[in-house]
């Protein structure tokens, strides 16, 4: 992803709450990033006190946290926030106690957040408040084309980069004569991954590409074999008659995204652990409860484990399971927890 | 749940994976409840920590752990293990310093864990193993009729219950001659909440029960106005266009059990903060992500509420949600954390 920024001379500022892990951040300084997006004031305050001085908070501006945003401005050098159609912008400047950077935030047509494209006059209104405000700086249009996720093939996904540019770019061209400086953010893992359109555009935001997982997969924006995580867990049970074994690593370690594979729910891939191989479609976590995950597999497969053995399962979305999980180990066995170890309470 | 027991002369061992508090432990040993159930050995520490001497883990015996079993043999006065079919009994016998008690699992249905109640050979031999082993005492056949969960309603609840008690009280009977003194450990949510039925049976283990929620509403097994927790989420996000609000409480704090309801894929009923009134199934989470939850509402609802107000959320599955959030405030806004807060690494 850093050679493909440098080649479009793209802003990258990854999304690190897939990885949500100051040891991982480091990578990306080591390539020579050093602006980040995350999904919470509460992660960002995790990242600026890990020393990220630029950090995007790509969620809706949520004046109950008006603390906490006052502190992230003294904690930073350069903070970006987003305005929905609903945020109280002017209210929100009256409350800060230093300045920040305002991106819009525009539904390209994921329908979650942000100003609907056609809304011309709601955008204006709030590009005019925000540069009247003293302390807010307009940074420019920001969008997530999250409808990316529901695409099954990388065709589709080009198709939904290519509409999803066209719109901003659009759109800032609308704007142009009195905001001729609006810059672009885009940045979801599938068109990031597979495309190589960026003209017009800023910066990209993708988070998912630091592990890839079986959903990306499955849309066609990774390989199997660039899927950088997986879960270990116990073999705690078999079951001859049905060619099942219990795991202990379930709903409260994976959470419960599922694909569809073959026509079956699956919640992960899994091989034996230190198998070279890739995983086998036949051998795939069929069931999730609390605590149990069930594993159907190939007779040879059953065979080839016993009680006690470990699995290893490429988890279905790794943001997700790493969530759950609060932390890695790396090849070494050496453990790195990361944001979700903290008490956020 | 304690008056059921009274009633019919059962043990009740709730199940404490639900709640996962020491706060709400003490609200059961208030009503002469002094033994509980967990879903770990870590988990069964926390509560053997918290002062609760006779502990059920009802999870197939992991040999890996057993340093933890150990550890928990000098902490607790009555530790009840799970043998599975697979489980290697004679190697943890040898390996503990100390006695516990042995219930054999039961598959009655759900096809998870448990010895196939027709491998008699199987279950006669584990029967025997346990007997012959000095540390090991035989307690007894315990199951979880975990496919009650796919009833629709009370009166399919009821059936699954009687089959389970039949197929449990046959199973007793046969080896009754060898083994006199077997118990029988039943025990989810809906068939303790709903069936009178209990002659032969001498203990129960629901879990689910203490906070309820829209699955189990969903099935049958309580009333929308027992569900005892829901999540307080700030509006961050109005959508006119489509009535849809954005909220902060998404994947990460609910996980993603779903249920149907009307047709329609629904992750929680909301209603406004303070409302005395039971949620409208018009107002419902429709889909999360990450952090994101976005709820689809009457128009009514969406103009009674603004960006920065709090609803209430009543969870699909209320112990997924209560581990990922690792605590709760009671009404009076006192928080308690729960083992999901404790540094699992």
């Amino acid at each position: 992803m850093v050679e493909k920024a440098k080649k479009h001379q793209l802003s990258l500022r990854p999304h690190l709450k897939t990885a949500q892990s100051l040891a991982i951040a480091e990578w990306f300084r080591a390539e020579g990033v050093n602006k980040i997006t995350v999904s919470s004031l509460q992660m960002a305050e995790y990242f600026a006190d890990g020393g990220w001085k630029d950090i995007t908070v790509a969620f809706p501006i949520n004046i109950h946290e008006i603390e906490r945003i006052n502190r992230l401005i003294k904690k930073t050098e350069q903070l970006q926030l987003l305005a929905d159609e609903g945020t109280a912008i002017e209210k929100l400047s009256r409350a800060l106690n230093g300045s920040i950077n305002i991106y819009l935030k525009i539904d390209c047509g994921t329908a979650r957040t942000g100003f609907d494209p056609e809304d011309k006059s709601g955008i204006s209104d709030m590009l005019h408040k925000v540069k009247k405000s003293s302390n807010l700086n307009l940074m420019g249009f920001l969008t997530h084309a999250g409808h990316s996720y529901r695409c099954r093939s990388a065709a589709e996904i080009l198709e939904v980069h290519a509409a999803t540019k066209k719109l901003m770019l659009d759109l800032k061209e609308d704007f142009a004569s009195d905001f001729p400086n609006l810059n672009i953010s885009l940045g979801d893992t599938p068109t990031c991954s597979l495309s190589d359109e960026w003209s017009g555009v800023y910066e990209i935001r993708p988070g998912n590409f630091t592990f890839y997982d079986l959903m990306q997969h499955n849309i066609g924006s990774c390989t199997l074999n660039e899927i950088a995580v997986t879960m270990l867990c116990p073999i705690v049970s078999k079951h001859q008659k049905r060619n099942e074994l219990v795991i202990y690593g379930a709903a409260v370690h994976f959470s419960k995204d599922s694909i569809q594979l073959n026509g079956v729910q699956n919640f992960g891939l899994v091989r034996k652990y230190k198998d070279k191989n890739l995983p086998q479609s036949a051998n795939f976590v069929k069931a999730l409860s609390q605590e149990h995950g069930i594993i159907s597999c190939s007779d040879a497969f059953f065979k080839s484990v016993e009680v006690g053995d470990f699995i290893e399962v490429f988890p279905v979305h790794s943001c997700l399971t790493a969530n759950a999980m609060r932390g890695y180990y790396d090849k070494e066995g050496k453990f790195y927890d990361h944001f979700g170890s903290m008490n956020l309470h």
